[in-house]
């Protein structure tokens, strides 16, 4: 059964997600929010840095166009 | 016979895909649906590295503006 | 509950942010404004290098294609 | 006799092109399918590494984004 | 109170401005004009470099998309 | 009197034109076809190289954002 | 009194302006053209470089997204 991006993003909200950034930057937390162009909020954020939590940086706002995937 | 890139994308839903990305990253998995962007999810998703199975991701939603090419 | 990116910015009106930008630099003020571009209006904005205060720039507007992410 | 792009690659469905992106890969293959924004269907792929075929990869969708040209 | 990008803009037209570009430039002068997009015409304009007046250069119309921020 | 750039090429149509890309390459040849986007059809092609012909490529659609300056 | 930046553009008609470009090229022509897009055309056009002229161009179409600023 096929689902659009869109869809599986409707899917995890309140739920962990792993965000990865074109800059190499990496966020890990809880989906909050997200729209068409894939802008998204993340609470409890963490910053990942080599496997490793680097610092803990509460909400975020992503502009979409740093996205390179989200893993939910 | 003709036939355009979203339709092939929509032949390829739930069949293997090689997902090659403009960071260097490939994916390989399941193509479970996609959008007008390309943006694509994938499921039971491997990182490949040097053509070995680098790392298990699971889904991934990637956001169409950092994909190269797609190889169902 | 889920929020769309748009509306924790309309929440984060005339309080504190911190705008990570794509060249590296990173402001903190008070959000003034900002529009569905996320081109922002950041009022008793400093620059942020290393964890210190580099210089104080007053009211900035941000053109929203530098952003990356906003943590009010 | 001016001919519009979009037609070009109209006239070169089923048959071969070779297409240069911009992050110096060239695919050689036969043209199965295009759209507005140069998104492209290629079959018969084989990607070419210094004027040889490094290696076949079969059916490919090229994103347009990364598209430089198209020579039918 | 808050104000959108454009009204701050426009509260600037023909007052002095300091404006960022991506690529290292900066332009000091008066904002005569600007758009939708951020394309911007600045008058009396000197171009700075570390701190200094490097040049001056009159009347410029600055491309939007070049702009990273513009400081009233 | 003024013209717009679509009807400067418009006019070069079975014309020579020397085309500059963003990535060094340069192509002289006649122009076939373009559209809006300044996607372009040159026919006859020749890549240019160090003011020396490289190549001949006989036809190319360029894709329009990778066109810095077409000089007819 | 504002003026748009297209306004400037219009009044800059066959007029002489310094185009400087994404690239580090610059343009001195006389602007015979323009677009909403900031597509110009440049006649007379002459290619700067370290402040002489490093060769002529006659007429040249710029595709707007490399405009960094034009000087009227």
């Amino acid at each position: 059964m096929a689902q659009r991006p869109l869809d599986i993003l409707n899917e995890s909200l309140n739920k962990p997600v792993l965000v990865k950034l074109k800059d190499g930057r990496a966020f890990r937390g809880e989906l909050q929010g997200y729209d068409i162009h894939m802008n998204l909020v993340i609470d409890k954020t963490e910053e990942i840095a080599e496997g490793a939590v680097a610092r803990k940086v509460g909400v975020v706002i992503v502009r979409g166009d740093n996205v390179v995937y989200i893993s939910p």
